[in-house]
């Protein structure tokens, strides 16, 4: 069970073994949490920098939570106060930080590809910085993704999470996917645990070029609606995407009201899926949009909690999987 | 001396025990500040997460450095780049922080009632959360109140500072009474001290209704005054209060140079007072507006710096109370 | 070795044993940064407050993880939702924070003085509280002086790093003289050094005035040039400065392009310098103005990285020498 992994940029190419020492860390780690003392000395003096270029509070606060826990030491890079309205590049100020000493980079951005290539300049100065991509623009999120599995993976067995528990379950994604990075994340785990993934939502938040991913990368694994219910019925797990305000602002869609007509996840619709189903949503709720306000609140059915909750033991395993491994390295950085 | 509150909502309903208790440990904690290791490891791997809808620099950093002087991690919810922006409720906000593993919240909103509505929401839940009140528009701000009342007791008993010390002096609490969250919590603790407050203040800033309250809850013990100089006879203690700029335009003011004509503390002022009197504000102080330049700097009067240093104290001693009280129930919140 | 200065507001009278002490400390703490545990319990309890009252994520960023890795308590200042909007004075504000405990305060404001003035404050209430220019206005930057001059030290003899080291070697200073604090304080300090130090700009950001100052302060030691060449001659060491946006709004400059053709920093310019010269810059860079973006990125010849790590351990340093001569008057704070 070791691992290689220097960067988590995207989960493409993460294998069975990878996503299993994760979950399995990541229960070591929801562990500690239920302790007393709830903190562990892994990281000590190791530097966590959060480079939200694009404003957060949930994510960046759950990766500072993570760090504190892990006993390392963290720096804020705020972006409406920074160097960048300055003039500097985004990769300059990578290195300005890289200079003081930073271990780990924990990036958000609303270009995809910004953390990739802030990796490939620390990789190209062989630096031993570790890169954690917090959200890159429509591309990917791994880190929800990896919460959102760990999360599915405890349901089904709470002490040994790990990916065969989801081998030909069905998961229905509603919502807008064509700009969701939670999606594209969540495709690469999902269909990586042998599950059957139904995409829906109307044609423009989900385009007809999708069928062309689908065919090339998940044969037999990926199906596309652009009406709810195929995708509902029988599943296990219903995933709900948050709705930008201003996908209505771009005419993308009439109103929310059609959009929760249309798409909205109610206790009626969830009559066609299995008796036991659980609903998952990244987080912040458009009530009554995504999902109407009393399903929300109904634990029989939501995840919602436990998705915040599992983002804290599964960031800290994050951060100890390559902050330990950036340790090994990390002689080389200081002039 | 045991504490069973486990939230610090309003100072309404407190007893002269719960009081007394809250000083004395403020009383230690003050000692633990006198230290040359100002820390104490009490909440260790406890979470208490600061959440100020309403922009503060001096309470958050107040209730941050107790926090950090009990050992506990902190998280700062920032409203500017939140998720509120983007339609999530302030409920669902802080159960975010809930599943987060947070054990208290700081609250503070511009809107009346906010700490009390997130309170109740998580007893309904049984999460063993305690919330604690940094300000909830105009109704309370129990932390103020309760570093006043600290201030006060400790000048006239700094090793034993208790309420009865107070019995039969007088305060006049000076200005904006309509709008000052810090004059309704400090009515009930002055009062409950046996105290004879007397508050003085332009009618467009202490309506005729508030002789309603005084009747009714305060028979004896508060009376109003819409000139200064009753007020101030023979005060053992005057309050000014904070004169928000934003009242001219309100039309509730003339102009800040008369208010400070009519309402002003002033050297000449204090003559009618009590010889050993002493002057607090909240702050941030408008100097020359609330009271002159020249007597705020004096230390002779002005308990000021005080009352901001009593300020981490009392703020240490409110989260250890509910803390450990908190810590009692912590197995139950992880899923 | 003692070390008698309680704040640091300018370089002007600093000696040479000061600017020795300082290096040496620095160093040690560059010896701290390269264990494995990078921290150090040096100011544990001890509350180091920063108020940056004009943006900085750079610099206060540098301070805060000095700070954490001495083991500080820190807390930030942010004067966007300040008390500052509120009316309050910045006296009144730095002693709110004095009032809470607060035992060094890292003060960045846009007018000059502003450090000094709160200094004079703190020590005329007799507080004990150290106050550390991190920059005001075009006045000082004392500390990015002092990593510039860690820097220069250290590449000469990187394990005794001390100021008679640089005697006689010849430095460029490029760009906006006039409204740079960061050649302010490096004047100072690399003619202190023996350093021949030589100014070049265009005329409206090195006006004529400064040669009065040449004359008074610096004989035989400044020298000011319009034309680049000149101050590049056999230069050991080229300093260029950020050029602010503003500057061509301002109808001080015609072009960003024109002056990058004037005074911009180009492997070609660099033909006239020793052969060993290397380059250094303050940050944030404008690639392509101030300097060509391929020599910024040359390792044989860029020290700006290097300047950015030094600034963690000087700033430690710093931190460490005022804190420790803090620490003894620290008894005298808490009523």
């Amino acid at each position: 069970m070791t691992w290689t992994r220097h960067h988590i940029l995207s989960l493409a190419d993460w294998n069975t073994q990878e996503y299993n020492t994760l979950l399995q860390t990541a229960s070591s780690f929801r562990e500690v949490l239920s302790r007393r003392t709830k903190k562990v000395p892994a990281l000590q003096g190791q530097v966590v920098t959060n480079m939200f270029f694009e404003p957060s509070t949930r994510t960046r606060s759950s990766f500072e939570l993570a760090a504190k826990r892990l006993s390392a030491d963290i720096l804020n890079f705020a972006p409406g106060t920074s160097s960048l309205t300055k003039g500097e590049t985004i990769l300059d100020t990578a290195k300005t930080y890289l200079a003081m000493g930073t271990d780990i980079m924990v990036i958000r951005h609303k270009q995809a590809g910004v953390p990739h290539a802030i990796a490939a300049e620390m990789d190209r100065l062989n630096t031993g910085v570790s890169i954690l991509n917090a959200g890159d623009g429509q591309h990917e999120h791994p880190s929800q993704a990896l919460l959102d599995l760990f999360t599915l993976c405890s349901l089904l067995d709470f002490d040994q999470p790990r990916l065969e528990l989801l081998q030909g379950k069905k998961i229905a994604i509603v919502g807008d996917i064509l700009h969701s990075r939670v999606a594209r994340s969540n495709i690469w785990s999902l269909t990586e645990a042998g599950m059957s993934v139904h995409l829906a939502g109307p044609p423009t938040l989900l385009p007809q070029l999708f069928s062309q991913i689908k065919t090339d990368f998940y044969p037999g694994q990926l199906s596309l609606h652009w009406q709810l219910e195929p995708a509902l019925i029988e599943a296990d797990f219903v995933m709900t995407l948050r709705l930008q305000h201003e996908r209505m602002t771009d005419y993308l869609l009439p109103s929310l009201r059609e959009y929760h007509q249309g798409y909205g996840i109610t206790r009626d619709r969830l009559k066609l899926c299995h008796p036991n189903v659980k609903i998952l949503h990244p987080g912040p709720v458009n009530r009554g949009v995504e999902i109407s306000s009393d399903l929300m609140d109904d634990s029989n059915f939501s995840l919602i909690q436990q998705q915040v909750t599992s983002g804290i033991a599964v960031r800290m395993a994050l951060l100890y999987l390559i902050g330990t491994l950036a340790e090994e390295r990390s002689e080389v950085k200081h002039f």
